[in-house]
């Protein structure tokens, strides 16, 4: 049986191919067995410890569902920030004391690095959860298990990143895990909010094309997906620069009119005004799909990591 | 198999009197089988979402109960607006994000009108626990149920309302849902509170015979059941009509020397003052059972929604 | 088969020796069961409800986990202050609507006396998880289990209690607990925060050899088991009396040079900065296996007052 090489999972650039192709045909194998109506019992007598230090009830849900319908079982801390924490208790020590409950843990944390400190307290597993700017690995997972499921496939295809690249952990992740394929890559963002130089740099080492464009609608024409984040007016020093392109990054149905019949249009939710909500009708529009793609993808890596799957 | 015509609950006047008959008996069904200590596994492998955009501590534990008695597993939002509502989403791209999760959707809103635009976002059934001052039918419904029980019939029944008909949703609801029954309404209220006249229309066109009055001990003489509420301070424009009125709507053991010995008395909790603690040794003092009601009318709509009662 | 005289746990003193033999057994089977990977249905179709006044996140997760490792269920309210008892309901209220939902009650209440007044107000076991400067049974339990764990024994022991004996309702609990055992006490604290003489009386009246020291390095010396508890500035009058003695209260790797081998450290946690975090390396440093061992007894409290075990 294939494994994964760490039981933790706490960067999206920390699988190999072939754990990638793993994690994506047992999240394939469980949604199938969930769409048939069975009733898993792979984590049956587990318990999973979810613990937000941050609020994010998407991430939490999604992660407790994957587990619920694996036939384990869920204890919850939602705001870990008014428990213990508030007490003074260090993070290392609040991860040994939830050791003693639970057999698999999943953090949600402010701090860059907070997903590597608490693996490195405890032998039971860790899921990063997203560690504020840093990582949030399992977003990154279902990105691509949505672009398998919408595209197809993922060599080959033309992949525009779209609004605010310079701040937003979600693209940074996906470039990187998407590094893995034969892809073409759209940066598409203001020069206020272009992707990081090392971002770009190391998708290029990877022998990954990228173009650079400030133009959505140019980006719309060639791209099989388009990934669309928010750019807010407080990312910009000068406020003039920010009303001058705003509009440009809202999404609306005219400028689809260009786009491919077979267009991926993704989002990692919430969305508030960067995508009309006329655009949901389109068939390529998959941002609450993909959002359903976090259920298998979590299932498929909590199981992994505890050597069920 | 008898089922109901919509998969949604969002009002009380929604059901057929066939539906009403189809809810009550699917209700005693499984309140005798959690009573023998039968473990059911109705809505085994399935997923309810609570979605509490505000906190209702009793509706949404007995919610989570019905749902683990029935075998179900369920994912919880006790306070839905300090998360994803907080960052700009919309109501609708919430719903569309749990339906990636869950099977079933309980709602609690501030705002009328709420559920059923949960409802329009997605294919999942939502059953309204509450949406402002508009509707909360799974409270009307445990109400009648526990009349029900309590009288062993509705038909024929003096029902007296009281205390601050005016801007009581749950007394609305039920006064619309019993209108279905052959019973005798007594509305008891302060002139300024009094039942709205659509309301007291509504009834009468269906019927039924109403009695308006200010005067409770007359009400409780006649009554078959009293269903109390609660007067509050702010509701009124002239705070002498206040002062004047409270201890009136208040119930005190004393009063109920004139009543009938099978009076069932009734409130929809949380009490403050208007019952006074000695009246719960009173035989037909039912609100306690009235809210452990919450549980069986709630596994009876969760597994007539999914299609499996 | 033995039974428990009460079905509810109120405090640490109600338990005769015979029954607390039988709560270490039974804890003893569940936790072998659990690390040999048994999937228990012993609170199958049961829920339990845990009902959290103030914070305490480790009781909680630790209480839960327990019930879902029995088989059972779990409704949760985390944080009952913004509930309904912020609606004006009453304590006695709540637990009667509670009642309704749930087989079995946790409650944590910042006043002294919630625990007996809920458990007067139901007929469902009730189990005190801290009321105020009250009690804390469940901790007593699990502070005994660990020293019987670590040291294969209680008779016969040094046990040296140390650092707010006066405001700890912990090590109040404990040493009438260990009362109950041939052991020699060590109560080890600044003058201003000495052990209140009705527990040293109390204590003596059972038999028990009682030292009172400011001496932590002495105690450290002679003891088979040192239980650390933090000192607060604010419980001071004097100032300069914390800053002379603070130091000499926080526990580091140095002071255990002239500690038995054997010695085992315990801590109900959150730490602050009483434990230095070199400690942790040394092998009887027992605080993490201590909060672990919380789940074994709640398990077999919730089985023993329920009947299952």
């Amino acid at each position: 049986m294939t494994k994964l090489s760490s039981k933790d999972v706490l960067r999206s650039d920390q699988f190999s191919k072939a754990e990638i192709d793993l994690i994506m045909e047992t999240a394939r194998t469980y949604e199938a067995a969930v769409d048939a109506g069975e009733v898993l019992d792979v984590m049956k007598g587990k318990v999973l410890s979810t613990l937000f230090y941050e609020p994010s009830t998407r991430t939490r849900l999604s992660f407790e569902t994957a587990m619920l319908r694996l036939g384990g079982d869920v204890i919850t801390v939602a705001e870990a920030k008014s428990s213990s924490a508030a007490k003074g208790e260090s993070l290392h020590d609040t991860i040994k004391t939830v050791e003693g409950y639970a057999d698999v843990i999943v953090l949600r944390h402010p701090q860059i690095g907070a997903a590597k400190e608490a693996a490195e307290a405890t032998d039971q597993p860790v899921l990063n959860a997203g560690d504020g700017a840093g990582q949030h690995p399992t977003q990154s997972l279902l990105d691509l298990y949505t672009i398998l499921k919408e595209q197809k496939k993922v060599d080959g295809l033309t992949i525009a990143l779209a609004g605010d690249l310079r701040n937003g952990r979600t693209v940074h992740s996906l470039a990187l895990l998407l590094a893995n394929y034969d892809v073409r890559f759209l940066f598409v963002a203001p020069d206020a909010l272009r992707m990081p130089t090392e971002i770009v740099e190391q998708v290029k080492a990877a022998g990954i094309d990228v173009q650079e464009t400030e133009n959505l609608s140019q980006a719309i024409c060639e791209a099989d997906v388009l990934y669309m984040t928010r750019i807010q007016r407080e990312r910009f020093e000068d406020p003039a620069e920010y009303e001058r392109l705003k509009d440009a990054f809202i999404l609306r149905n005219d400028a689809l009119a260009s786009a491919k019949p077979s267009l991926t249009i993704m989002h990692p939710l919430p969305r508030v005004n960067e995508i009309d909500p006329d655009v949901d009708a389109f068939a390529g529009a998959a941002y609450f799909r993909q959002s359903a793609n976090g259920v298998p993808i979590r299932m498929a890596l909590l199981a992994l990591v505890s050597g069920r799957a």
